[in-house]
């Protein structure tokens, strides 16, 4: 039996969702809470390989399991063994090929960024401070530069020699304000390493108005690798997406 | 000059507000900072000892400092010494007699109460968990039972023997759902010992079908101590009150 796990999780006591020899990553956490139940070694895929620091609220991960436990029993189960910093949200039974990673069809990330004077002791770990002058309605229109099917070489890290497919899709940039908290969700149909945090990093850059939007032009033409990147503890892996939209 | 002190905190880290020999209490970072900034030893009076693991969104102090750094220098300067969880939110001149403790006419606390099949990871430590069956609207109706000037003996831990005044007005209890969560905000002259949290754990039990109105009334009406106490870390001193109420 496949069963299809969405999953939340604070991304601070991580090493990222990718396991480690070291342990200490979501994905060796929920395997040994998977093989705890089933009494042999279970392996647990994940949709989106989070960075250290990077929250989610709705990773999605597929393991297979033997049907012995009954379906409705798993969600708890899983939980029982999990830390509390991770938490199986839904537990459904996946069509037999279905991958998290590759039957997706897109993702949202979201980026908690709080510009004020100080930063509130709740929002530790779980925002990107930026203090200072800052224009949402710049940021907005900056993202806007960024979205469609572009060459995104200028926004990831760590390509590791060999020249890659950096094309991507963003399909959307919606930047909201409240008060000192701006919400920036980025909908697209994959993300290279780090693109997200660069994205943002180099957006808000044009949000301080430190650099104009011909800048950040420029770099996504150019596909010259640009450093200015969000903090992990403010980005979240909100929700991954499954259906037709390619 | 007098300073008045607004102070949001997570509770977590501290073993709470009041100054112990070990340290660990904000109390004693707050302390710490100002004397570093005066070059002396400065005592910080609270508004409210919040107990371990209780956050503070509006506590108030005030201490005594040399006018040799300006007013709206304080805030940042108190800040940078402080350890990140614990932040000054506001800074102005108090009256010369202004005692942060002594001069309120009334506070604020609010409870956070999570009524879901599991505990988001994110709520962790900011929240009570309080699973299963939960209606919030016996909640707010239980509360009003308690609302008014009573003797609140049978709501307080730790009265060392001797009998105090037990005698507190509790001027408004009002809940809030919102999905799985619950706030419960409490206004009141002041508040015993652990008397949030009794009120609270015990206003849960009727919420929960535990137990009915008629227990709650007795506990009050009995001054027998109760011992159903929500956590400390669903908790928080939202706003201390100044003014004319008494």
């Amino acid at each position: 039996m496949r069963l299809k796990l969405t999953i939340a999780y604070d991304g601070q006591p991580f090493l990222g969702w990718q396991s480690q020899a070291g342990g200490r990553t979501v994905q060796d956490a929920l395997e040994a809470a998977v093989s705890a139940i089933e009494g042999e070694r279970v392996s647990v895929q994940g949709a989106g390989r989070t960075d250290a620091g990077v929250h989610a609220l709705g990773q999605v991960a597929h393991c297979e399991v033997t049907p012995r436990v009954p379906l409705d029993r798993w969600q708890r189960a899983i939980n029982n063994e999990l830390p509390p910093t991770i938490r199986v949200v839904r537990c459904v039974k996946g069509a037999s090929d279905f991958h998290a990673r590759f039957s997706a069809t897109g993702k949202i990330y979201g980026f908690r960024i709080w510009n004020g004077t100080y930063l509130p002791p709740h929002e530790l770990g779980r925002s990107w401070f930026v203090p200072g002058r800052f224009d949402a309605e710049v940021l907005q229109e900056a993202g806007q530069l960024l979205v469609g099917q572009h060459d995104f070489a200028g926004f990831t890290a760590n390509l590791k020699g060999a020249k890659r497919d950096t094309v991507r899709t963003v399909r959307s940039i919606r930047v909201r304000r409240r008060g000192s908290l701006i919400s920036v969700d980025f909908e697209g149909s994959g993300f290279l390493y780090k693109m997200v945090r660069l994205l943002t990093g180099s957006m808000v850059r044009v949000a301080q108005g430190r650099a104009d939007a011909g800048w950040l032009k420029d770099v996504l033409a150019r596909r010259a690798s640009t450093h200015f990147a969000g903090n992990a503890e403010g980005l979240y892996l909100k929700r991954v997406l499954y259906g037709v939209r390619k």
